[in-house]
């Protein structure tokens, strides 16, 4: 299901990532991997439960300024296709049971590229208030920085 | 994925199919079978969309005293294991995207069974509210109605 973006209701980014595919897909897969890059820095990032599969659980918690781990993502995966594709959603939580607060689905997806990796994020909302209020949240910034985050992340491990 | 049901958020429902596997999962599977039980008679069902895939889209109407046909489930397929199992739900539309109405997920399974078919259904939603709204709308009629139609349907062809 690789659908082209809707510009009215989706937000995208992409970034070269200058690792292998299999680097970049270990710094998702990995929860300790995951932790050092999901969030913008300083926040620091707790993986609560990464289940890597369809209907699994992804749940993560951020800090702030020093302060208590609190409520970050708590989503369900849908599709995970090794070393290529993550699709998950914050419509449904584990098992894929409907979630109280349901915004987004983001497809994940990892390509080659003659300088390693073109890393690529397509964010799906229900509508253009919802794709707006995203935007102006700071989608770009948010979803750009930790992309670069990543790419320094296994550009200095792999 | 298979979890327990949980008492204060889902709805179940099951019965005994005398027909096997293979041919349940065609009424299923098939949308011109599909209409001719999936809605409680005597209404009318048409399919419209139905990509029997993950991320794909799930759509039918209903026409009920002769009456033109109106939206009736407007949902996605998140899992479809051949012969055995369908999972769906109205939190997404087509392709993953999040829907402007969302209520339930549910999993729908067959398995074998001395007299043919085990066919069960188990509906999650977010809260009890939801889970009591949908009790109250009917869900045991409904969804029993309807299995029942199913049953006749492929105990009289198979």
């Amino acid at each position: 299901m690789i659908r082209s973006p809707d510009p009215e209701l989706d937000l995208t980014m992409a970034r070269i990532i200058k690792a292998p595919r299999a680097t970049v897909w270990r710094a998702w897969s990995d929860p300790t991997r995951l932790e050092r890059w999901w969030v913008p820095e300083p926040a620091r990032c707790k993986v609560i439960d990464m289940d890597l599969r369809p209907g699994g659980s992804f749940v993560t918690r951020i800090s702030e300024g020093g302060g208590a781990f609190v409520p970050h993502i708590d989503a369900c995966f849908l599709a995970v296709d090794e070393l290529s594709r993550i699709v998950f959603t914050d419509t449904l939580v584990a098992g894929w049971r409907p979630a109280e607060n349901a915004f987004m689905t983001a497809i994940i997806t990892l390509s080659d590229h003659p300088a390693g990796t073109e890393y690529a994020a397509h964010v799906m909302h229900r509508s253009g208030a919802d794709r707006k209020m995203h935007e102006e949240m700071g989608f770009h910034d948010g979803w750009g920085t930790v992309a670069g985050q990543l790419a320094r992340f296994v550009e200095q491990t792999h």
